[in-house]
């Protein structure tokens, strides 16, 4: 059934894999020894723009790396040319580190690179990371349940368009710890809708910038 | 303004601390690399019934430990008295680690033992782990966000209650992914609730036991 000649997939010898991984917050020592691990053993470590410093610094001297980050307005390679890019690359054979800020399936566009490795038939592990609603609220004391407050914890992202096509009815009613990604830009129309939908004025709020 | 006399709580040369160390859902590797040197040089270990027993093999072996855990109407400990405890170990100069499954902040009571510590006057530091509904779905290829599919993700729990006191409503219009803590028990009862207020039956669903 396969139509492709198999001329356009020339296989090395030993067949190449993608880890999908989530770096955490920043600090390097909330990457999980897994992560460590992965970035140490990588023959080549594509990684994103909230990829820290600190973590940067751990990458081996002699592995190649390439910088794949998305800032606003300036993405370094588009998402469909870098889902080619981890097949090429697996393809030649290569162990290669996908290493992403936070976690890859939460707001990381992870989903995306995995369905496109595992249609070119690679084979894909994904390593979780401490997503940022859970490390900034960490390190800030601020519990994401807590009995008789909240309870529960949901994670949107206000990235993107610029009016934010959120469900603000439901949000607004949940009675969880709502955490906004991306959200500082944003921070006055999300109070001015969640109120709108029937949020309490008075219901604390946490602002964290460069968690 | 301070009532009670400084002599009910004497306070050891060292003041302890107490670290709460979220581990992940159970394999060793997702331990944070802080968590793992936490553990490494506690003084005193108490640890939940979520901490698995590749993990428990991690404890050095001249450390004290403490099974705090809390089976279904078998708790080693009630909250309160382990809120204490804490309290008392900490005050005899001890470097804690506080050991729970998963993250503390989410669905882990860290916050009321934080809360305890920080009224008695003790230091205390919060490091996140892997929550079970990223490292579950991560291990099972399901993103928790997805373009054009989930705009968001959200964290239940389904423990505790008989029927489950849940806003409905509004989880069946979220368009998100939801993800219920301890629904294995349950599940019927969830899905029933979730048509009834509008889900579609269509909607696809993922089990996951002993994630």
């Amino acid at each position: 059934m396969i139509k492709e000649p198999l001329l356009w997939h020339p296989r090395a010898s030993k067949m190449g894999k993608v880890t999908l991984v989530g770096a955490g917050p920043g600090d390097p020592e909330l990457l999980t020894v897994k992560a460590l691990k992965i970035i140490k053993n990588a023959e080549f470590i594509l990684y994103d723009r909230l990829v820290s410093k600190e973590i940067l610094a751990l990458f081996p001297k002699n592995t190649p790396t390439m910088y794949v980050g998305k800032e606003k307005n300036n993405h370094s390679i588009p998402q469909e040319a870098l889902n080619e890019l981890l097949v090429t690359k697996a393809r030649q054979g290569l162990n290669i580190c996908r290493l992403k800020g936070g976690d890859s399936f939460v707001f990381g566009r992870g989903g995306e690179e995995m369905l496109t490795l595992k249609r070119a038939g690679i084979d894909v592990e994904v390593v979780p990371g401490i997503t940022a609603a859970s490390g900034c609220t960490s390190y800030s004391g601020i519990p994401l349940t807590h009995r008789g407050i909240s309870q529960g914890c949901t994670m949107v992202t206000a990235h993107g368009e610029k009016d934010l096509n959120l469900n603000w009815e439901q949000l607004a009613k949940l009675n969880h710890t709502l955490t906004f990604y991306m959200g500082l830009g944003k921070a006055e129309m999300i109070s001015t809708e969640l109120q709108n939908h029937g949020m309490p004025a008075s219901t604390p709020v946490a602002l964290i910038e460069n968690g």
